[in-house]
């Protein structure tokens, strides 16, 4: 029995299925810069709607964008199961971003059949240490 | 020395301030319907731009009543801190939720001079299972 | 199709298939106080091996106290699954509990076939203001 | 202004603190085998002590195993401050370890001077795919 090591579908493909089906994405503001088999890196282009009292961007924000970048690890990985959903994530938030793009890196820790685990580094462009971290659980249909 | 137990702001002035801080308040579709010392309910108006595949209302929308609900019982504890941030969210969806009227029910686990912990139990109007719940850290600055 | 919504294990027949399956639960120092369905009770005796640096339980001990409690609600809601096993357990610290008995209040919040989510509060023995809250997930064997 | 990149303390000297100030720090099958500015790894020598119903280590051990982790990391950091407390520690346990050796590899996500959060992951010795990952927070006194 072999071991699928390589994507299941491009950045294009993802694309494709995210407007099909969710219809905001294309106002979501976020891009797929690299999708692999088990890892993916977005980019979310900074919008003024993004902010909270002190300049700067909005947890929710934070947290859509690294729930995002793990569905989108996931479908990289296992194709398109769009019903998959998040049955937990915890985010760590370490410091405020400042009102420019973010940068999602997620890799998948654990790519079971049933269930996929990934964390997720979220960055300020062009910056090295981290504004949040996030540890996600998703639950991926038969 | 005595312990403050009665809140600090009633709804009123909580919707006071999210106006001036947070220039999205009103589009958010969140109400207020109670606000007291270490607890609060809130209510989240449906609307369709919360739906994800499958008909759902998506993660991201429920992360962000979360997190409201847990700003909302900070502040109704401890007055106008209105750049208290959120440190760590924990949340586990539970079943997926109808498109209906989501409600918040917050209450602080922990009520420190720096950091508030609470938890929060989100339910579909007029059902008594709950479709998600939270546990987060607030860090109140001095 | 009825919904079962009484206990499936009494406190004595929990407590016989933990010392059937846990060797060590003899020396551990819990008991069960309550057990019903979707609820459970328990107490950990103190003793001084569970001290850390500052003359304070140690948080491994009481995240093994919250673990077990969410083991002991499960299997008193669903039988003798003793292959359950925790995938993710979130806890937070509140206060250095004294050098006292630990009492945890464990109550689920989803009871599904495969994944059962639940809280677990810690208190120091006659106190009311918790010590640490935690949320877990017990996946439940077909 | 210069920034410290370099260790506060080497493994023998945080093995001397861990004695002095965790009695049963020798009891506890810990040992460091690396400890770094920012990052260290442990490992676990198996005992039959850590088995649970199915043959496997478990999960509270995995928990003091990551929480010890967390603590060395950052006291090779910051120097010895044995009173730093963990305030919050989320655990996804992925797969049974077999009764073997835990290797736990922790790096520091955020160091300021208050918090430190950092992820953690188990393995089972001489294996590569995760058997748990952690993500944790301690509270450094001043």
């Amino acid at each position: 029995m072999t071991r699928m090591t390589e994507r299941a579908m491009s950045p294009d493909e993802i694309v494709a299925l995210m407007r099909a089906d969710f219809p905001s994405w294309d106002q979501s503001g976020v891009k797929i810069e690299e999708a692999e088999y088990r890892a993916c890196r977005l980019r979310l282009s900074y919008h003024d709607r993004f902010l909270r009292a002190g300049g700067t961007i909005s947890g929710p924000v934070m947290f859509m964008l690294a729930d995002t970048a793990l569905f989108v690890a996931v479908i990289a990985s296992v194709g398109p199961k769009s019903l998959s959903v998040t049955t937990n994530m915890s985010i760590n938030f370490f410091r405020k971003p400042a009102p420019k793009d973010l940068i999602a890196e997620c890799r998948l820790l654990k790519l079971g059949k049933r269930l996929a685990v990934g964390d997720i580094t979220l960055f300020s462009d062009e910056e090295t240490e981290p504004v949040a971290h996030a540890t996600g659980t998703y639950s991926i249909p038969a």
